[in-house]
Formats: C-alpha cells, structure tokens, sequence
C-alpha cells in the first residue's frame, strides 16, 4: 500500500464531488476516484431542477424535508464554489410551474398544496389565464398549475464539476480513468481500495457510485439493491427564452438554461445501462414538448443525451454507515433527486465520518434497512 | 498577381471538387477556392441519393437523360477515386423503393412507371406483398411501390472529398477558408479572380458555389437567379439494417448507409441560408419515419443536421459558358440532384473548358437561358 | 423593405453583441445581422485577457486610456448581463505577470513601469524569488517579472454570448446566417442593408465585422484597410490549477479558466483568413509553454484553435461615423484588444447614435484618417 | 437464465469483432458483449499499422509466423467485409519503411534484414538516395532504411467496426453498455455470463477484453497477468499526402490515411488506464515528427488521443482455452499488434470452438503458460 488517506471516495458525480468538497473544507486527507471522467454519467445528464416541493408531491416525510433543507442551501454555495473554482453552476430561483391537461391532475394539485402548505411551503394554484400571464408561450390548452416559488435550477454538469475542482482547489486528489475493483475489508473495518493499478489504504470510504454501487459492491459479498432508470433528453436553442421558470406537465419537464438553451425531459425506462437514445423515447418527448409549449416549434434544435440513474426499492437514497463494515459508508440511490440533494449529502457524510450528530434523523435513509450481507 | 492557373474553380462542394478532379486529370493547371472547408455545405447534408429515376418521375427530357448518364459513371468511379485518394464513397446499387401510402400516389406511380419504361428505364410496379417481402421492416399500412433497380446511393461528403482529394493528388492546388471577391473581367473575358488575400489570374473561372453561387456574382452586375432551399435530416443507428434498399414515402426518404446508420431526410424551406435545424422541421420528419418504417422506434438516435441546396427557377442546373464574358463558365442550381449529377457535370465542364463538343446537347442548361447582364 | 429597425448591426462578435446590447438597453429597435453563427470567429478564439496595462506597454496614448476605462467596466457588467442572460462571463480579477527571460526585457520592464506609473496605473517590479512566492510553478530560470494587479481576464465565447443574448432579451433582434450583401447608401446617408434575403430598412448601420469589414464595404467603393492576422491557441487541463494569474511571457500567454483549463496562446501570422491550426505554429507554442511553466508537462491535453483578429495600420481600431455617409459607423479594428475593448466601444458607439457628446477624444480613433471613398 | 447462447464474446473491440464474424459466419448462435461502445479502447486508438515484420524484428518466432500469416488475409478480408457491412476498412499495401537516424540502428537493421529474409520475407536495405527517392519529404538527415515491401495498414476503427456489423447481419446480437460482472463457472465447465442486467446462458465464453481482461476474471479467482500500456497519437491533414508509405523512426511512426490524414503515434506509458493525451507525451512526439519529416511543419492540426494497449509478461499474446474450465476461451494481450492479429486470432477461436485442429501449434499462446488457478 503506497499511500493512505482518511477518505476515499468512489464515484465522480455530484454526489461524490459534494463529499469530497465538504471533507477537503474540513481538513481531511481525501481521495476521489472516478471510473471515467468526472460527471461523465448522470450528473452530467441531469436537467438540473432543484425541485424538492414539485418532485415530492404529497409525500411530506423524511425525503421531503432532506430535500427542502439542501434546497436552501444553493444559494451560498454559489458564491462559495465560484470563489475557489471560478466556476458559476447557474443556480437559478424563478420557481417551478406544474400545468395540469386533465382534470384528475387539478383535483391531485389540490391535494399536494395542502399538504405542502401544512409543512409551510410555499406554493399556489394558478388557473390558466395567471399560468399563461406568467409564461405566455405556454398551451392555452392547460387547465391551470401550480406555482412554487422555491424550486429553482442549476446547471448540473458545473455543480457536478465545481465541486469536484473545489475540493481539489482545497487539496483534495481526483483520479479519473480509475476503477475501483474491490475493498479491503478486514476485522469488521474497512481498511482500503482495490483499484487497477494499486491498492489505497484508508480509514474510511465512501461509495457514492450512483447507479453502479451494487455492482461494485457485489463480488465482496454486499446487496446494495440500487438499479438503473434510464432518462433521455434534448435541448433547443432560441435567442429570447420562451420561458423563464421550469415547467412540469404530465410526462415532461422544460427547463430554461441560461443564454437561451432550454432542456426537455426526460423519459424513464428502468433496468437498463445502454446510455443510448432511443428513436421512441425521443419521439415521445418530441410530442409532448409540442403540446405543452407549441411555440417550441420555431426554436433550432440542438441534441439529445441519456442518463442513468440511481433508483432504490423505496424510493429513498441509502445515507449512512454500513452496519457490519466499519468505515464503510454509503451516499447513494438519489434517484431523480441527486443534483438537488447532493449538497445536503455532502454535509451528512462529512459529519458522518467527523463523528459529528446530525440534526436530521436518517433512520430512513440507513443502507441497512435492506442490506444483507451474503456470507 | 502573383500566380496564374488555366482555372479556377469557385466552390469546393462536390461538383467544384469533380470538375477539379477531371481537369487534373486531363493536364490542366487548376485552383480550387473555398470560402470554408471542403464540402462544409450541402454535400456535407445531401444523404446521397443517386436518385435518377425516382426524383424525376414523368419528366423524362434533357434532365432525366443527363442524371441517367451520370448514374452509369458512379461504378467505374468508384474505383477510380480510391485508387487515387484512398477514400471508398460508399457506392450502393441496391436500388430504391418508392412506396405509396394514399391511393392517388399509386395512379401517379403508374404514369412515371409508363413514362420511364418508355425511355427504356427499367422500373416495375410491386404490390404491398411483394414490398414487404423486400424490406419486410416497412409498414404494412402501404398500398405498395415501385422498385426502381438502377438508382443507388453514396455517401456524398465521402464522394466530395475523394473528389477533391484525388484532384490534389494529380495536382490541383486546394486553398480553404479563401473566399473569392470577384472576378477580373476585361475585354470580354474572365482574366482572374480576387480573393481576399490576393488576385489570381487564369485563363478560365468556374462558378459552382451552389446557393452562393448568386450571391457571388450580383457586385459584377451579372444576375444568376438561383435561391437556397434548406433541407433537414437525421440519422439513427442499428448493428443490422432496417433496410437494404433506399426507400422513399411521401415528404420523407430513408436512405441505409454502411454500418447501419440510417440517413432519414428531407424538409424543404425556400429562401433561407439559415442552416439551423428546426424543431419543427425535425419533428415532422420523426412523425413521418415511424409512420413509414415503424420499427424506427427501436433504433438509436443518432444527430441531425441541414444544408443549403441551390435551386433554379426551372429547376435545371446552369451548364455552360456564360454568354458575354468568355471563360466564364457555370455549374451550379443542382438543386436535389449534385451528388447525381456530380460525375458528369465534372466531365461536361471539363470538355467545355478544352473546346471538345459535348455529344449531349446543354441549351436546356444555358446560363443564358435566364442571364441578365445588368448595365 | 419589409421591416425597418433603428440600427442594423452587421457582425455577431463580442463588438456587435456590446453594441447591440447597448442600444437595446436604451431603448433602441435593433437589429444584430451575423453571416455565421454569433461570436463564431475571433471572439470565440480570445484568451480573454483584459490586458490593459500589458497589452500596450510603453503606448500609454488614446488606446491605453480606452483600455484602461473599458477594463473598469467589467465589474459591473458581471452582475449585470448575469441577470439579463443567465451567462457568467467568467471575470477574474487576480491580476497579470509578465516575466522576463532575457535581460533586455528587464531593462524594457522598467520603462514600462516608469510610463504607467506616471499615467497613474498601479504596476510593480518582482524579482524572480517574488514572482516564484507568487507563482510557484513558474520556470525559475526567469529573470523577473512585472506585476499588474488591474488587468484581469474573462472567458471571451461566454461574455459575447452573454452581450448578444442580453440583447435579444431586451428586444434585440439576432439573425444568424444571414450575410450582409451591401448597403443602401441614398444622398449621403445609409438608409439600409442588403441580405442575401431582403433588404432591411434602417436608419443607422454599424459595421462591426472584424477583419471582415473591409471586404463587406470594398464592393460599395468604401475602402477600410483592416487586415487579418491569426492566432493559434491550445488549452490543457489539470484539477488544481498550475497558475493563479494570468502570466505573459515573450510570445506566450497563459490564461487560468476556471476548473482548471489553461488557455496558452498566441502565434501571429498576417494577411491570411485561413483558420486552421498549423502543426508549426502548435509546435513553438509548446515549446515555449514548457520553457515557462515546466509543470504542464503534467497537464492534460485539451484541444488547439485558431482565430483571425482585425488589425489596422496604425494599430488604432476604428471608432466612429463615416464623414461621406451619414448614419454608417464602425467599430472595428480591435486586434488583440477586442474583448477588452468591447464595453467601452458599445457604450461609445451607443452615444454617438444617440447624438450624445462622449467625454472621450475619439481623434485618433476616426475611420476618416485612412479612409478613401474612391469614386 | 432468459436467453441462450452457443457464445458469448466478452469485449467489442477488433478481436471480440473478429470472433464474432468468424462465429455468425459458421452458424454460430454468437452474442457480442460490450461494457461501453464498440471500439471505443483501444481499436478506436490505433494507427492500423499492419507491421508483422517492422514491429517484430529478429524475433522470428511463433508470433512471427501468426502475424505474417495474418497480414495474408487482409486482402480477402477487404471485399467480404465490405460486401456484408458496407464498410471499406481502408487496406493499404505500399509498405513499410524503417528508417535510422544513428549508426547503430544501421547495424541492428542489418541483422533484422538477415533473420527475415532467412524466413523468405522479402525485406530490403535501402540508403539515404533511395529512400529519399521513395518518400521525398523525408528528412535527409537520415542513414539509410529497410523497406518491408509487405507490411500495409488499415483504418483500425473501421475495421473493427466492419467486423462486428458484419458480424450482426449475418445474425450475431451485439449488445453494448453491456457490463460483464462475473462468469457462471461449474462443474469444471463455463454455463454462463452474468452482466449487470441479467444471466446469459452459453455453452463457451470468449474473453477479449484487452487491457481489462485481468480485470474482469480477477475476482473469479482467474489470474491472467495482462497489464495495460497506454500509447498516445495525434493526426495532421494535408490536402497532398505527405508520404505514401508508413514510415517507421526510433520512438515514432507515421502512417498516411485516406485524404490526406496523417497519423503519428506512439508513446508508451505502462500500467495505467489513464487514457488522458498528457501535455508531455505530446510534445515528444511532436518534437521527433519535426525531425523525421520537416514539411509537417505546413500541415494542419487535427487532434491528439490515446488508447490502452493490453500487454502481457513475455510479449504473447493469450489465445486458447483455459485449462480448468472448460470452454472458457482467450483471446487478448495482442499489445501493439491487435489490428494485425485479428484476422487470424478470429479463426483460431472458431477453429477451437468447432472443435478443428490448427495448423497453428499455440503452445506459445497458451493461458496456462502464466494462468494460476487460485483456490
């Protein structure tokens, strides 16, 4: 073993990046390793919508209240990573509009804002003519929306890559083209990672491999049931922006980008780690962007991408330390929601690994609450 | 001025690059200028449709007899080209289907099939059956086709650069990113060319700027009406093909390229050189390849992309010398029809500029025909 | 005519995106005419630096007043085009080191130093051991340095991209692909432009086209000698960046962008438009790269460019109205000050339009001192 | 266990490509297993020399013969390839030319010349006139060369491509994004392979991973000792080929593609995956291409790559069944001579695979030369 570390961390996405961020701020020895390059599979093909209230609905647990507190925390880290890494991730808080085409979706509306409103989030419904007042492209054909004010957006590649560069900034090393192969487990504590090229020894890692964790994890005899769901989108270009917030509907999503880009997603296909776009699910969403903002037709089109994201049984990301490995600790499984919770993420698992309490109970997010370890 | 060429070719698109590869064969100094790259226009786009007899249909006069003889050039070029520049330009010669959807498509099939069976041009009527037992992805939805044996395919920014390359390699002198000013006319000849760099003299100036070729000449008062026609198209991916053969609907041809791309074009857009592709555009051509070809829907999106064509108002390419200044000769107006007829336009060109006579009489192409020289 | 605008701007560059987004804000109807894609030569080739003390050495003339005032508007169009676009242009404010190998330069620093000081301009010598203290990885074979702490640098692409788009936003109208044939020039004043497409009715036009302007007027007998002179480029990456600041040696700079890109460039070839890379240009860049900052021989290797900058005979740009035709300005001519220049020539060129006296001697700046109207 | 297969190929670069070919061609029910695209290592990297007598000098042996062997078929292959995918892989016959720069390479050619000729390979010594007489833009500094008038090359990832198009036509499944976790071993026997989506059930697995074939059968307890060795490589474009051969020199060879392309490779960096183009590697090469051809000076720049080469203790490539498990088969560690060795390394496979003698003794290539079961 040529080298030890506090932390090594496996994974380069948003996830990953966020942690070794935070620990590199904290002073530890830390070590990202990336298979590929940095961002390089679902944090660089997420549409960036930090949408805590619009992707939760009415489940107001335990999920819904990780997600409003990262939320809150993109505006500092604005400043804070573009300070170190001169990179500026277009964090943007003009709100989130979810439009309704049928009347099922007006009466479920309702019911989320209330239940949103009792957890004192902000949110309101708006009928069509307030809806089209606010975003005058969009479809008369809408029977109103729901408007939140605090879901905003970010540009998810240079949130993905701001973190990484602060934390090297920061002193943190970043090894891409590295695959980890195993761990050293011994005694009951992990004690390093088994890459390519050299064995790492560590007192901690932290495996943050988004859709590929239980693959990594398998052989050494962990069940991570963590799965792939595919989601593909595209992007036109205008000059003027046709819209100014995200706009959700059935089965598609618009997100203006700055300088005009706006990014539609996105399709969900589940079991699969092909990256391809496929002809189908690009005509579907072709078709829905058309309904919900004709005038998308005059933009010029610019490309379609796919991404692969992490999905769990229930829903909820594993957070936390394995329960029979010491030292071995788990921040995946973010589903849709990784670029939104990846700063929130971060702060859990460096307090983790500091031993620090954490004011959030993560009983719900325990990577034991379906992890048996084969023997 | 500096260096002197018997002549100077304006346009380094396929038809620029195959009068340069014929006259560099045949001894002649030759400079090629290229306001761009290489084929960075519309040979880039075309999919390369040798579509003699499918793009013509009843129109059975000097045209079609031009575009049937250049056809026949396509197999002896094939080697011709790779044994110089080393390129392979794809050439397919397994025919192409033209399908009909609508019950009027079929009676018009009926009259192109009479028309060109007349001039001796073998094509035949298929019905749904035998349509499918050809190309059994098609849909079953179609009233049948007809299968036109003699018009292939290339791959045309191949053909264009094995072109230009080969012409190269035989010595013609290639300068890109040299836009050309205008033309040194005296006494009633062509005398040389300005770039922006510098003028250059010869003997003999060639105009084969496709949809610029208009633009170029308007400052010397001589008035060639051609206009742009944009054209949208997209590719997908399969390992094995969908298709073998071109096949070609109403609004919408698909046309197997190596490897199991397929090359799905075109819209049409008059009067624009804007080269940006539209969403509408390309959603409209989606709609058309599924209803056309439904196994699409499983195949791998691959880009999409336009051209500019050059369109005349009779919808016959300018061949020719020009009337009133001698050594002025012009090339262009191809319209859909370049890569076609891209062989024999070098050879024609070619013989004019050494005074042979053409045994194919070139007054329907006579850039007289609509010539205004303004005063 | 069909439509009539204010002010024509012919050029998408980071000059035309400044002066459209100038115009738009105060109201005016503008439309912005770019032959190819916005900031698609030049200014997508700059490093960035905003050079004004480095740049002009010794010529603390006109020029450098403009550059210095230009450079001071940076800081708050940052906050300003990021609020209209959305697009962080990038600023850096981390000051500019320029070392010395030879003794010559030493001696050659010092009257620099002794100019700008004089003018007011903050500017300080370092010894070799100081600039090592500053940059630690730079070669200590240097003989010293000058450092500027006022002359910082932006990501050019983005902060032209960022001038147009906030354009458009306000009302600007961009057309890409659309090539400026002519103007309309009736008793003495310019009353409108011609495209390829149509004519465009205006009352004002401002040519803004790079080293392009001079062959967009020669038709119409105007005669603005702007000569092109290329520039070659390369980039690397690393996690943590090599430098801090910018650093400027005898025929290489090194720009630091954020996440750790390193811009290196420039070669300078004269009187050509040719803009590909040519090996023997890399060639010498790499050289001297290494020879100032041994460590990129870690880097990365990241891609090479090159860009086609507007150079005058004298070195001024030209910045003014046409004394012969009324309502024609320019505003170009930048050579390697574009970008720097860019805020102050929008805010001039937006005040004459408007009629308003400018606090600034334009003198030395007017497009009369060499233009010849040949008749 | 959803689908069954005769066999499945572990690795889509040009041997899994080969294999696949050779398999579908005999009516093997094949599935090819990709873990990203195909060719996307190092078949996309390589410069398709085809250098069975440049590349292994004296060593007359076993890996002589195949590869001379092999060279023998590329012939062949070009038409029958072409004719199934439509891919023209670029099969070059001009030779090669191995040049010295220093008295004691002359010495070593000579020796090289002997023992070749001795194994009636023509190869011939040719002195500074004549070589200079072949390749005119070589330098003249050089001593002298051997020309090997036998060793061509090939476009190495359209070859690869060809391969397994043609492999899928002809009815093998290629799946890519396919990641390969495990191999289903009992009984003495292969059953199967796990990927990350499901269990395939086959009767042999063939494992040509390159680089990564160590990799993938580690955990399995399976030890092949192949290590990766990464090469970087970088291109220039000239409209007129600068040589016609492939031209060898210590450290660096240029090999001359189609239109012009000119691709220089190659560094060798061992034991890491890294395929990052390192700043220093780049430089090298570029430095002793300057020397070895001077005129590439005025070529363009296009780009630089690298690619991981798979490399084994003694140099030999692993090709036959593995002794304990039957009908676990290997076909990797080709290290710089994958694209040569291809042809023949799919016809040995299927050859094992049917159950034929070779008339090829591969005890030198035996798995079970290194290969320790551990247990």
């Amino acid at each position: 073993m040529k080298s030890h570390y506090d932390v090594a961390i496996i994974g380069g996405g948003v996830i990953g990046g966020s942690i070794a961020y935070q620990l590199a701020k904290r002073g530890s020895k830390v070590v990202l390793l990336e298979k590929d390059r940095l961002a390089s599979q679902s944090s660089q093909a997420a549409a960036g919508m930090l949408g805590a209230q619009v992707e939760l609905g009415t489940e107001v647990g335990p999920l819904f209240e990780l997600a409003v507190k990262s939320r809150a925390m993109f505006r500092e880290l604005t400043g804070e990573l573009k300070d170190i890494s001169g990179i500026d991730f277009g964090f943007v808080d003009k709100g989130m509009l979810k439009v309704a085409f049928e009347p099922e979706q007006v009466a479920e509306f309702q019911e989320i804002i209330d239940a949103q409103q009792k957890m004192g989030q902000p949110v309101e419904w708006m009928n069509t003519t307030e809806v089209i007042a606010r975003e005058p492209e969009i479809s008369g054909e809408i029977l109103g929306g729901m408007y939140i004010p605090g879901d905003g957006q970010v540009s998810a590649p240079e949130l993905s890559l701001a973190f990484a560069k602060s934390a090297a900034a920061l002193g943190a090393e970043i090894r891409e083209h590295t695959e980890v192969l195993s761990l050293v487990l011994e005694q009951g504590s992990v004690k390093g990672v088994v890459t390519a090229e050299e064995t790492i020894s560590c007192d901690k890692v932290v495996i943050c491999a988004g859709a590929w964790s239980g693959i990594l994890l398998k052989p050494m005899g962990i069940d991570l049931p963590v799965y792939p769901v595919k989601g593909e989108c595209f992007s036109v270009l205008t000059h003027k922006p046709l819209i100014t917030s995200t706009v959700f509907s059935h089965g598609c999503y618009m997100v203006p980008k700055r300088g005009g880009r706006l990014v539609v997603g996105a399709t969900m296909k589940e079991h699969t780690y092909d990256r391809k776009v496929s002809f189908d699910g690009l005509a579907t969403l072709v078709e829905r962007a058309k309904r919900l903002l004709p005038q998308i037709r005059e933009a010029e089109w610019e490309k379609a991408w796919a991404g692969i994201r992490p999905q769990t049984g229930d829903g909820m990301p594993y957070l936390g330390e394995h329960g029979d490995w010491k030292g071995l600790l788990f921040a995946t499984g973010h589903f849709r929601n990784g670029i939104l919770l990846s700063p929130i993420t971060g702060c859990l698992i460096a307090d983790l690994i500091e031993g620090k309490t954490s004011e959030i109970n993560l009983s719900s997010f325990s990577p034991t609450r379906h992890l048996i370890v084969k023997q």
